[in-house]
């Protein structure tokens, strides 16, 4: 299949782009290498040395044969761009990585909050837009989030994307529909993501666009069969308070003997997939392809639930790390109980792979092969939700609105790296 | 009360401007007057001959004393402007009507898509994100649309936002829960105002800002009692194919002999409300304030329901017209039958103005005092919803692709004229 990669250059998008072309398919990467430049805005760098994209493309084909075609652009400006590359590409599927996707980084200021909207809504749309306007047949895959779904207090048992709900109208009458799941973003990043899933109805809807929309669990893991055959492949690791998902920002804590930053209670129970397990749900995705029937596919991209302490009880267990305890920047419930459906990917032949296996052993090798990257300041989120948040975080009572940047517009956009944190 | 208009130059935000003032609020209008702008783009202008924003300010102060106080800027680009004149007003309230308003318009071309999608969203999310920076108490009440409620052929009995439903989890077991009224928006205007709710549900969850969204009919009629004071006052009045409302375009259509123009059968019931009770609702849902919550108030303002084919037989029995009847260019259901709850602005003291009334007669006045001012090229809706929906006014199959325009950046963005269409 003529295959397209929006953010083909990123954590998940890198891996998908490697495994897809190792099965066969033709494939475009398309980046406007924006995660790049928010490491240069934020200080940090992927824990492991990730090689520059024509570096990581040149050894890909000089391994395996195998060409992966690369489109430098920004789309959600570029609109005419990613039209022309879709009609001179007319892609069998095209997969949409291309968001800005830490919650804590969105959180980070008006500006971080502005841009995470805009850039995320403004790359889908003038996707599904594109699509129309060419009257194009191709399936869009969209790497959605658990999170859309809200982490609320009481159980939550979590279908796949819809819900057959029943309510009686004013003369007592029952009515019963199916409806898209009713969204509880916690953060401006998965708000843009319940954003997109109206979107995705309407334009599936009105115009018959064939979407995929995989509700994906917290990644963990670093390296997938074909990002491992080579150092110049390999995949970024981030470990910092923004961009480090919670499981591998324990593992390098544990590393360096930093104690483990459980938020809070560490009472949350979230969903997890390992990366390896990323790039198999996508291919099902492409390949399974998915009907022109008004309706847009949503499908759990997850493996497995777990409550964030028993998490780092398990790493520290391993490693001999010491879990701490820092107040939580998030607003969220202190404690959750979840079960999450995961029944179409396993029936289109996922297998998970589960946490207590070689996997974490080898994230752990990897971790620390390249510990003396580390620079523990950043570690720490700084992003806090509200002003309650952070006032929790900073021991203090809210009396006055806190100093904000005066940065208006986030450096990342247009190019130039200047810090503004 | 201290009270920003956004979007003041409007159709309904002129006359709520000039409502609250003459209630003795302090009102300050803030436009980019793109909605001028876009006259000029297709090429139409308003049936009334609206004047410069200058004069009708200068004539409101001299002949009632009240100043009203005006800042334009570009509230989709320009966050700092309106980020400071938020702080230096510290508004009660900002009553924000600042969005591309007419479906057709939405769904013109894929860049008119575009447009409508970030330029709503935008300015919708940099008010919420300003008065979160700023840590200000100011209530914000923003004109939403029945039409996101969606119109399916099924009956439809609308509560106001939100729905109490039940639905069984895997074991069975039944849950209950209030969520917002799932939305099933038909054109990308109506998607635009979705999305809006969405933004309102998490900064009133998150930061706990007071909103009130109001969902409000079609909205019929010219002037009220302020606009009618002066000429140098009057309101706009749009009867083209993409901003003429349907009942103010039959009226025009009668007023001229041009066959009223019902899309299919006419089948479709839609909520209706006169321009008069649009500004006593904002004064209404202004003046009653909302509470911190974490919970958006929303209300439903509308008067009343009619088929539109009621509505048409009613305009040509006034006026001796002919009932025509031309292709749908929307993809709607061809029937519907519908209710809607407007219990809330009821209690708050609404007392609805209903269609059999003298305001038919004082449209009439208006639109045979300017009738002369009609261009019927302008009168047809040449926006299709989709590829079927312009072969059938065509009387065509769909075989190609239409040609779209290749313009992606709107003339209306950056304060030139140049056609698009």
């Amino acid at each position: 299949m003529e295959i397209l990669i929006l953010g083909g250059d990123g954590f998940c998008g890198w891996p998908t782009a490697l495994h897809l072309s190792a099965h066969g398919h033709t494939v475009t990467i398309v980046d406007s290498f924006v995660r790049r430049r928010i490491d240069d805005e934020l200080g940090v760098r992927s824990l492991t040395p990730i090689r520059p994209i024509g570096e990581r493309l040149e050894a890909w084909d000089s391994l395996t044969g195998n060409e992966i075609d690369l489109a430098e652009m920004d789309l959600s400006e570029d609109y005419s761009s990613l039209r022309d590359l879709l009609a001179r590409k007319r892609p069998a599927a095209v997969v949409h990585f291309a968001e800005q996707r830490a919650a804590p980084y969105s959180m980070k200021s008006p500006a971080h909050k502005r841009y995470t909207i805009q850039n995320n809504l403004a790359v889908t749309h003038n996707l599904l837009t594109a699509v129309v306007e060419l009257g194009l047949d191709t399936h869009i895959v969209h790497l959605g989030t658990m999170g859309v779904y809200g982490y609320e207090s009481v159980p939550m048992d979590l279908p796949e994307g819809y819900l057959t709900v029943s309510y009686p109208d004013r003369t007592g009458r029952n009515h019963s529909r199916e409806i898209l799941y009713p969204t509880q973003p916690g953060s401006v990043y998965h708000l843009s993501k319940s954003l997109d899933q109206l979107l995705f109805q309407f334009y599936a809807n009105n115009d018959g666009l064939r979407i995929t929309d995989l509700h994906q669990g917290i990644v963990w893991g670093t390296q997938t069969d074909e990002t491992a055959l080579d150092p110049r492949l390999i995949n970024r690791f981030d470990y910092d308070g923004d961009y480090g998902t919670v499981l591998n920002r324990f593992l390098v804590e544990a590393a360096i003997g930093y104690p483990l930053t459980v938020h809070g209670t560490g009472g949350q129970t979230r969903a997890f997939i390992n990366i390896r397990d990323t790039v198999r749900c996508i291919q099902l995705a492409v390949e399974s392809g998915a009907e022109v029937s008004g309706r847009v596919r949503v499908m759990n991209q997850v493996s497995e639930t777990h409550r964030v302490s028993d998490l780092a009880h398990l790493v520290a267990d391993l490693l001999g790390a010491e879990v701490g305890s820092v107040s939580n920047p998030r607003k969220e419930a202190h404690e959750n109980q979840l079960e999450v459906r995961n029944d179409q990917l396993v029936s289109l032949g996922l297998r998970p792979i589960k946490l207590a296996t070689g996997l974490l052993t080898e994230s752990v090798e990897i971790v620390q092969k390249y510990s003396d990257r580390v620079d523990t300041d950043r570690i720490p989120c700084t992003s806090y939700w509200n002003r309650d948040r952070q006032a929790a975080a900073e021991g203090e009572t809210v009396a006055h609105p806190r100093q904000e940047t005066d940065e208006n517009e986030l450096s990342v956009r247009n190019h130039s790296a200047r810090r503004i944190g």
